[in-house]
């Protein structure tokens, strides 16, 4: 092996901060809590962001910016949410350095004091809706349907690589609507189009759902959300849709005049996804020997190695190998030939497999004078002798059965790792021992849900939608309840 | 006139002020000196992220994300560094607001004080190089060719949309070399990457040339700029590329073996554009009519207009008019069929010159019968009408023509405002009058420098490359000099 990861067996969490960091993904930085995204890591969330901005505008949605900074007095204008956010943010107070009188080094300089502290947006929704207040004037403004891509910080105590940084990046959308209909449709909207995403791209199978009171977003009148069950049995929140209500809109004091002439407050959503997913993302199908990544969002498709071992062999190979990398090209795929010759096949193999690469070819002398070449697949490591003619529609048709395939696998996972079950008992052996999502009766109220999570580490993750309707009684307190909801312990 | 703007001869300030605003492309927020960045401003900004994304990627680099915030220690390692910076930057002291006690609101939580103060990154070489500490052992580990997309903050005092804000957008390459003479061609290749940009896609002319000491990136030991003439005859900096020699590869430590297996120091160059570009692209083209936007950056191409009496005809007209927008779209055009009813043509004329998109079609019943179209170009105002069945070709010859009279009237415009004078006299009349750029003699001195600033509010804007050496006396001292410099009024 080129590099040594920890199995999963031994220690998942370590396998997966080994995996990160030798994969190159990301590391941790001098400033505690925020990370520095590596080029390979960043690499995929321009995969990521490319898909969605994409997905985002064929929706309708425009992008722009807002600044970085909120005044301090904006947190204040909506209740829930500077609670939500007030105890993890980053305070700007000043704006200026000095040389130390001491010669010590530089310090702040106390006379460049701000008079309203600044805080480092830990979301967008005060200062957007305090700017949206002189956008919005009649029915004929709306609806206004804004993303942004932007660094947001929170505070985060206890921080792990992609999945909980201090700094992290994302895109926020914040949309503006007439009636509370088509907020609660937009709301919808973008949760199905995070799921098309989630499912399609990322090859993660996710269950979607409605927030309990208590896991709503600050501020937000629901909370959707869609929830993935990584391969240690722990579930993973990939992002969130909100239905503001006109909570934003009150706190500043954004109204409309309606086609009836009517003052009246507008109506929000707001929605986000993170580079938590490339977390979710690794943590959902790769293995011990690396990175698992679907064709869709891997930055480099296909990587062909020379096997050969002289010059001559070498030079022969690489004009058969350029000549299958033009083909491949031809096909819309990202294709890497790697001549080096500081490095050995072997190593090679090892590299691209902990790279997580989709397919990789290998030609040797023997293939050229044979036609054929020799084609490995990343997801199940299996290897094929394939025609050297056609081996550019076979690629094609593999990468398409490896999204599909390391869809399947995660989807077979999930369903042997969901458990129903009306025992308390039982409900506790599951999380403690098998983990997985548990669909059992909850009583509806925040008391019983916070002492489900103080006995066993477990929350609601959400209602799911469209789930029958099922008389039983809650899992804890025996109360009747008309509906099962999904519980796991959560990253 | 849709909306009023003040012209350039009233008052260009005014006037630049009023198309940012009114044109939507951004306008200030509640934080002082950041503004928010509207969705056509953005758009504008996508489209140079993209072409210029694409050449460095063209060149070899690769995108990477590196924290927001650097520990103020970071600043004090490269001398002239934090002597330029630390007077401009935000800080970042505690990271929790609390209830105050008193109730009146939410303050800062004394007892949550940060041991180390960080500050939000002005750029990013001090965080970058502690961290190539970690990436560069050998030889084989350079090139690191980095670039990131990010947002950063400088405390400006007086600030102006796009020109001069506390927060801006932008990005920043970061390299690393094995040797100087690679760094040296580095810094070269990516000022040229910009002046291609510069020229071809934004119909910029630019200046290039070195920058003096005076006027250097603190921390470099030469700066290479390019420098752009607007239309009130003050110069703009567009971007810089700087060499940096070993100073931050000393101030961090940064060593690779050589592949003699000598232990020696890093070379740099770091390079950077910004959304202060879009102010450029404003005050380059724009005319008393609103923008004028070059073809390869304008977000939306082209407009179409109906021009109708009844339902009935602009039914008819929608049925052409979408058969048009699909042409051009296959031809890889942005299009826009205006067929609201809210509007009548002429305000949707006005708005769309204020806006710069670059053509406008519009279509009415007549043309219908005679099967012609009447075509407006933005940048000359012209009319013509056309066959309507050969629409899409002529459009897409007309954009061409259209990228290229912009660059050329601009052109021609800093050719007529290029001065060359050996008087001093004259070269403060010049200055003082009629502005532009002035070439003259200067005895290469920050003190003769700093005069001629003082005198003139003139900077020397660079030591334009491959001019020929010419004997002169400095326009100020009447030192000898070797070559002419270029003088003048900056943004």
């Amino acid at each position: 092996m080129a590099k040594e990861i920890t199995t999963r067996g031994e220690n998942y969490s370590q396998w997966y901060n080994d995996l990160v960091i030798k994969a190159d993904l990301a590391e941790n930085s001098a400033v505690r809590g925020s990370m520095v995204i590596k080029p390979y890591g960043y690499a995929i969330w321009e995969k990521m962001q490319a898909a969605l901005d994409k997905m985002f505008k064929d929706t309708g949605h425009v992008n722009a910016y807002f600044p970085l900074f909120i005044p301090k007095s904006f947190f204040s204008k909506e209740a829930k949410h500077v609670e939500g956010f007030a105890k993890e943010c980053a305070v700007v107070t000043h704006y200026r350095l000095k040389n130390a009188e001491d010669g010590s080094g530089i310090v702040v300089d106390e006379t460049a004091k701000l008079e309203e502290e600044l805080i480092v947006r830990p979301t967008s929704e005060t200062i957007i809706w305090n700017t949206y207040k002189n956008w919005i004037h009649s029915y004929r403004d709306l609806p206004l349907l804004v993303n942004q891509w932007a660094n947001v910080v929170r505070w985060e105590m206890r921080t792990r690589l992609f999945l909980r940084t201090a700094e992290f990046l994302w895109q926020e959308g914040h949309t503006a609507h007439a009636t509370k209909e088509e907020a609660q449709e937009e709301a919808l909207r973008m949760l199905d189009v995070y799921v098309d995403f989630a499912e399609n791209f990322l090859a993660i199978p996710v269950i979607k759902g409605d927030k309990t009171e208590n896991e709503r977003f600050a501020g937000a009148e629901n909370t959707y959300t869609f929830e993935a069950l990584m391969q240690d049995g722990k579930a993973l929140q990939t992002g969130t849709s909100h239905f503001l209500g006109q909570n934003f809109a009150k706190a500043f004091d954004v109204t409309y005049t309606s086609k009836e002439g009517k003052e009246e407050y507008v109506w929000a959503t707001s929605w986000g996804v993170t580079t938590r997913m490339i977390g979710a993302l690794i943590m959902s199908h790769s293995d011990d020997n690396g990175l698992v990544l679907p064709p869709k969002i891997a930055p480099t498709h296909v990587v062909i190695v020379p096997i050969y071992k002289n010059p001559e062999q070498l030079e022969q190979i690489s004009l058969k190998a350029n000549e299958i990398k033009k083909q491949l090209e031809a096909k819309g795929l990202t294709v890497k030939y790697d001549n080096r010759d500081t490095h050995k096949p072997g190593w090679k193999f090892a590299e691209y497999e902990l790279k997580g690469i989709p397919v990789r070819l290998a030609i040797g002398p023997r293939d050229l004078e044979n036609g054929t070449i020799e084609v490995a697949r990343r997801d199940t490591l299996e290897k094929s002798v394939q025609e050297i003619n056609s081996i550019a529609d076979h690629v094609v048709g593999l990468l398409d059965a490896i999204q599909q395939n390391i869809f399947n696998k995660a989807l077979k996972f999930r369903e042997a790792n969901t458990h129903k079950t009306d025992s308390w008992d039982e409900f506790k052996e599951i999380l403690a021992n098998k983990g997985g999502f548990v669909l059992a009766h909850w009583d509806g109220t925040t008391e019983t849900e916070l002492k489900i999570k103080e006995e066993t580490k477990a929350t609601i993750r959400c209602i799911p939608f469209g789930s029958v309707p099922e008389d039983g009684k809650c899992i804890f307190s025996g109360k009747p309840s008309k509906q099962r909801v999904l519980f796991a312990v959560a990253y």
